[in-house]
């Protein structure tokens, strides 16, 4: 591609799109041709996002009901689809044939095995034959599939926070086969912006909480990677929590390290797979990682800790959930597919 | 003792200390005599928290510098210190020789065991005879002991937080002896009124990020607690969180049910244990508990759940850190040291 | 009526009724005999607010639909509206017909005028004959006609921070025609519990904006109580903003001493007509009111300023949104026209 | 200059001084040599602030103690000063004498009147030579004169909000001299990022107040700059509120049109000052301005309206405090005096 791409965001009406939007408007090789949106056909990204005025075209550029047509008259070359679960699939399949290039932000095209799907969506995936296509885009984990796919789909957010840590120990066969725990705080922000009692004001501030307990559908993905960098079944207990703030996550993981491996193993283990990646930021052993310094970033902080009392590994991460976790991970591997700089548009604090 | 006991709150300036006063102004059996705070002097309680104006003795009441013999010719028949670690147990023994009762709610004689006192707060214990003395005053656990005390010791936030869901399950040898994973989160007020830029606005609102790994103080007390309801030791990891509220704590617990025990033995030993105290709520299975519930109150809500996948079981806890988890538990306690019924100034919501 | 009073809730499921029935289950002379919500028929109070779990009979009395003779046959005595603007009119006229006391939340009956109504509602008013017999109830200002009243009016949140500083000084002559400029902020709990996205916390933290501008539907009643207290038409101009708190209004006035007249006879007229007053709090000269000592009472503090350099004295109030605000208040007003003790149930920080 | 420029940042460690290394750090025309500041040094720029780690030159710059001469000698060509008001003074003066050109956030030299000066800060300026010669450098009003300085005055944070609508409104005569009222509002970050107690965040959140009532010092240099435009003294009131947002104003102005002007002639006049501003963006005729459009940017958002019942001017802005009104003008004033395009670095969202 050349060094300026054209790019669709189908459903830029929640929190991600928002981000994704942001990031897009400021990217220097980047312009946006399409934003679609049903009920915000008719206005200008600056109309319905007022901070965008006066940035790139957000203030001439106009919302139209969405159209995989349209789209590619439009000259798009990649889609990014920021939509609901089940709502991606339907836009995915015809904007392929139509030869453009799709960035999935939702969790239609995350999981390989269709049964796997079917129990956690409660539904048969309309569209199995994507799923055997489609790569599971963690571009710290697998940049060369990303750079050669056609269909991109994004990790979801708590995956990304618990994933990054645990894969290169696992890969490095560090961990023993106990459960591992898993408990996380998220911004509201995902939660989505649509109408709704339990994300009001008043209903977040003041509230600390847990939530889909014991089984959340992110579970799924986590479990599928995990196994995947192991080899085998990796059991892990996995509770979310929502806390008040715009957005961020932080994870903290309890895990047991396999005999004959200590705390300098994790930090070599994770030095050697992130050592040279722009976005993961090694914090050091007893280090928290604290969503406040990479709120609005692509970045992803891991620290590390030995529990010896407990004889457990305690691993912390820090992304923003619609950054990291989101629109920015999806513009990171536009990026890889683009053949652009990794860093390009992101490198931003 | 009377129907009307009369109290002094040693080192009132903090948000325990702040608590504290404003459940003992609007007690029903309580007046107030003295307080103390060697920086407050000659100011009226309304003078520093304005919040207080015109409810009881506030617009009169003078904090004064502390004295244990002043205190006692006030007619004091109990003294709450709301002091730092380290400084009550300055005033403890000087307050008992005058024949008061102390209602600690510090750190100072929560550890029957001068050695991991030391181990913990790096120190030698400077009053070890009292530690012998001193109950750990969980009023749902200890009740009777607590009325016979003449030194009481209110445990900690995080640990009360841990210890009632846990207690019971460990008494009734539910829990296998796999190390225990404990994720705490706790609002801002844990840190104190005090001068520090960690704890300003800017820097803890947006903020996630856990502290204190892999070691925080309150393990000592937990870990105490923990091991004599087991009867035998107990591994356990804990990682407390600060996040950007004002009073608050959620606990979710990871634990291991031993084999022969199900999800419904779990409510059945909490239900025994707390069916019958008024302030341990009991939600139910795959509930999560929400401090927006609890915050300015004394209840504990626990919920529980079964994570087959994994096989963990969940606990879920929520509380006040400055309520249940400090001020109001002390007045629970003075409850009971002085024949009160239990819930007296503190049924509220 | 007797020492216990029975009362019904209608329209519970908003904030201002949530904290309607935080004080009801509470006050030491109520029965609360029936709730209504239509949405929450058959739940429990606790089931909709585990907030009140295990305080007065919030676990087992049921919501139900609204209908007047149920809630007549249900004992009720008084009921308390609740209700959305255009909504209560429909239930005061049947409850009062059967007997009841009504003391309405919304803006219903606050306007003597229908003219005036008809300008700010945009339709001619259902029952202007009711518009004559209900009080506009400020207990400050009006306890008299409150005690005697059949159909009693509570001020909105606005009107109560606004009126209070300013109606002793008109009444007073204290000051010029100059037009009267406010600026209010307000928590966000006066958006209401309902589906909404503008009231999303991630779309109201970090906010902080004005809105109605430039006229507020509360101008309506501010201005009818303000050319009330003067004998005159006093132009005034008001700007609400929306800031991220739960809760709380902070208000400040502008406006211009007479001639004649210092900062000293305002500190006298409003010491004169609140010195007695047990929930206004009268903080003194240059004192800012600061929410946080309000929030969860029923206190409303004023501070004030003579600002020599512009010529302009300046009025600082702060209360609770929806407590003075509005239940609080409605709570007093009941407590009146029970003749209870004014502070009944409402002496709490 | 030429394209690239040598910067050095005095006294970075506080939130001004923070969002400047941020807007430097990813400045396309800037190198930061020296940053000093005496509590910090020997730490790197991500020691400290960990969120810039892995952005330019964070890693590596260390903070060293303040001496001019060593700035001098790092290469520096311009010096930002982000130090408390009375510490600026001292390093301007040896700063400029070695050829450096300064931009000072503070407030040391935005008064041309050493009298006014004194009366508002309590004692003498020390070099009132330099107010002769210093800038008051709001950039959309005095472009020219700050193209040519050597010595930048970076406006206060209120002032920005409150002049930047009434200055082409006196400029134009639209206003009578009837005082003008301001209510501004302003995030914590306004306070500092030093210890202290009242901006805590137990004290800040769930809090709304007023401040510095009747005087605030930022009146000083309002009065000079509105007087300035309008040719004879304006009488302003002007009142601060502090309010739980991280950054943020948001500024509300009550003001009279003078007999023949109508709110059209206020949108003409603004037009006409800021259409073709890159950082003033006017919303419209009752468009009120919102502070979460413009926090992170250098924005400032301008709205109007006409309140025909209290014959009042409304105007409505919003900026970030340490954006628009502190760091971010002070690299738009930069970005002047080096030639640089003035939204260099600084058209983000």
């Amino acid at each position: 591609m050349s060094e300026q791409v054209k790019t669709a965001v189908i459903g830029a009406s929640g929190y991600s799109g928002m981000e994704l939007l942001r990031l897009l408007l400021q990217h220097p090789n980047v312009e946006i041709v399409a934003v679609t949106s049903r009920q915000l056909a008719g206005k200008t990204l600056a109309d319905e996002f007022p901070r965008f005025r006066g940035i790139g075209n957000a203030d001439t550029l106009k919302f139209t009901a969405p159209d995989a047509q349209g789209i590619r008259d439009a000259g798009a070359e990649i889609a990014f689809l920021a939509l609901p679960h089940g709502v991606s699939v339907e836009y995915a399949k015809p904007l392929l044939d139509l030869g453009l290039k799709v960035i999935d932000l939702s969790a239609d095209f995350r999981l390989r095995d269709p049964q796997i799907y079917k129990e956690f969506y409660a539904h048969e995936h309309p569209a199995p034959e994507l799923l055997k296509e489609a790569v599971y885009a963690l571009p710290e984990i697998r940049a060369e599939e990303i750079k050669k796919a056609r269909l991109i789909a994004c990790p979801g957010c708590y995956p990304t926070s618990i994933l990054l840590p645990l894969i290169p120990l696992l890969q490095g066969g560090l961990l023993k086969d106990d459960p591992i725990a898993v408990s996380s705080m998220s911004g509201a922000s995902g939660g989505g912006r649509k109408e709704s009692v339990p994300f009001l004001f008043c209903e977040v501030t003041n509230s600390l909480r847990s939530y889909s307990v014991p089984v959340h559908r992110h579970l799924s993905e986590i479990g599928q990677e995990l196994n995947l960098a192991a080899g085998h079944r990796v059991p892990i207990s996995f509770v979310p929590h929502l806390v008040p703030v715009h957005s961020g996550i932080c994870t903290t993981i309890f895990a047991t390290l396999r005999q004959g491996f200590e705390i300098e193993h994790v930090e070599e283990a994770l030095q050697k797979a992130y050592g040279d990646k722009p976005f993961v930021r090694l914090l050091g052993r007893n280090k928290s990682a604290d969503t406040k310094n990479v709120e609005g970033t692509n970045f992803c902080d891991i620290g590390w800790a030995d529990d010896e009392r407990a004889d457990r590994l305690i691993l912390m991460s820090a992304e923003d959930n619609i950054g990291k976790g989101a629109a920015g991970q999806a513009v990171q591997n536009m990026n890889l597919v683009c053949g652009f700089a990794e860093t390009a548009g992101l490198l931003r604090v």
